[in-house]
């Protein structure tokens, strides 16, 4: 989060009063897709400072630093990146945490989970532990006020896309978890325009932050068997690209869509029914629908949905190919997603 | 609780293979309503054998019951029943505890509120605090399965219920919590036969558990302005008549919906739309329709809606109205219900 627009928003002056009289060190200069190599300066710094909890203020970036901040100050081992490696294992205390949290997406604000890049090697992997989960998080929809549109853009789509990776699947007898996932999904629908819109509104900011929170906060996982090969895709094309996570996810999720459709047909049909109203047609019809109707979505707040968009072409896309043949990568629900597979949905994308 | 029931359903040996070589004391006999006097036997009990963690093994009301013997345990006070009188304001501590719930119906394994009955003066008053929220719940549908129907049919209805007290009021601009709140109506709605077959399924019976825990755990009602009147009034037909919560609740909600429509109307004709599927009519009808929508889902899973049912007349209800009175109780999310209303009201459920 560009500290300038902390500064901006006057978010910055409320900390420091809230701090009064308590000691605090500042670090600033966390990037979006924040990465390895950043945290370790903060970790440094705290380790110097004696820093005995971490408050992160930003957006999901700045909170996914600094829960990888909490636990690299209390590793023990040789190299914090084992951290990512271990996807969490590894971690067995952190500082304590909390959030003020200026532009929702991500949900970290109600989660243990972080995810982390690295420059040198390109990469960007997540981990999760209890150890990370915030202490409080505070979310001002005011403070989203100052935030570009494109940011917004990115955080509906990146709220919508998570609610997906855990719904889209296929039938898991989970009729409640289904329709608070459906509820998450029409909310995002029926007010995206007005959470665009550009006099932001409160109530509508408000119903975005809540909608981001509750898409990853676990209560609509429950029970279910989950996809994340539009997440594991998309953070590919970040790494590689510089994509915005948000953009990525748009591009990709179609893509997993289409060449998995056999699979998910019943679920897309339900889908289509239930948060667009779709009433006729065959399972397969409806199934199409609720992609069309998706990516019309997306293309309607402005969001594109095709890599051509980005300037990225057929003779980039081995680059992600070749990395997850290289690590023997086996994704989606029903792990039939090899390399191969990914290379077949990042042709549907060009 | 039944004690018979746990053993019948293999929950009790289950409990006691748990515990293994740990050391515990029994207290059984806690009834549905969970009375005051019998809560204070258990925090005699529980105080002379130096009981440092209560758990909870049944339904609401043994967990409800658990909740005050925890917070009485450790209550400094003279009277006990100021920690009800106080709705919790002067808990200040309370011994850890821990939920198996057997019965799924009031939420209580994931709120920290409880509801206690008082034999001598026919009272039945709430508290809640953050110290008697559960360390933690275990839920297993299969121990559901050997529920009398009747107990299942209550649990329904006390969970549509609870949410209709967050959810039918006005138009808070809470888009997500309603569409939430929905999402749980629509799935109580969907599934109730299948919930009360008399061959209960796993999934069926999971769903309704998990309905009945997010109906009342808070996420609902961020934002919201809540009612709580059919609960206020119902307690007191349930303290004087002995009907069971959950049919207290089918009798007085649809009229204080009758009552309230002029308030609750914008609210109704959503609920209509979105739950029923009610696609034509003014605002006004498809308010009544959702009355009776409602009305004939409840007798239609053979709940009774009508005081009648339980040989409740005209000539009973004033012993209701009189103890508002004598309390000076205003209910409703507009404080506009008091005693000469709530008179009203239960002339509506004759």
């Amino acid at each position: 989060m560009a500290a300038d627009r902390l500064k901006k928003n006057g978010v910055y002056d409320q900390v420091v009063k809230a701090f009064g009289k308590r000691k605090f060190v500042e670090f600033g200069g966390i990037e979006p897709n924040p990465r390895f190599e950043t945290c370790l300066k903060a970790v440094a710094l705290a380790k110097k400072k004696k820093v005995d909890f971490l408050l992160s203020v930003g957006g999901g970036s700045v909170l996914d630093a600094t829960k990888f901040i909490a636990a690299a100050i209390r590793f023990r081992g040789k190299d914090p990146w084992d951290i990512l490696r271990t996807m969490g294992g590894c971690v067995k205390a952190a500082v304590p945490l909390g959030a003020i949290l200026t532009l929702p997406a991500t949900g970290s604000e109600m989660n243990c989970f972080s995810v982390i890049s690295r420059e040198k090697t390109q990469e960007k992997l997540h981990f999760g532990s209890p150890k990370v989960f915030p202490q409080f998080s505070i979310l001002d929809p005011e403070a989203t006020y100052s935030l570009p549109r494109a940011q917004v853009r990115n955080g509906i789509v990146d709220a919508f896309a998570h609610v997906m990776e855990q719904y889209m699947t296929r039938d898991n007898r989970t009729h409640l978890q289904d329709r608070q996932a459906e509820a998450i999904l029409k909310t995002l629908v029926d007010d995206a325009d007005k959470i665009l819109a550009e006099r932001p509104d409160y109530d509508s900011r408000a119903t975005w932050m809540w909608c981001c929170t509750q898409a990853l906060n676990g209560t609509i996982a429950c029970g279910c068997v989950e996809d994340w090969s539009t997440h594991m895709i998309g953070h590919e094309l970040t790494a590689f690209f510089g994509i915005d996570h948000g953009q990525s996810l748009a591009v990709v999720m179609p893509a997993v869509w289409k060449h998995q459709k056999q699979h998910k047909k019943a679920k897309l049909a339900q889908y289509a029914r239930r948060v667009w109203h779709v009433t006729s047609g065959s399972i397969d019809e409806q199934a199409d629908a609720a992609i069309d109707k998706t990516i019309a979505f997306f293309n309607s707040i402005g969001m594109p949905t095709r890599l051509d968009a980005y300037r990225i072409t057929g003779a980039d896309i081995h680059k992600v190919v070749d990395r997850f043949a290289e690590r023997g990568t086996v994704l989606g629900e029903n792990q039939n997603i090899t390399s191969k597979e990914i290379e077949q949905i990042l042709r549907l994308c060009l």
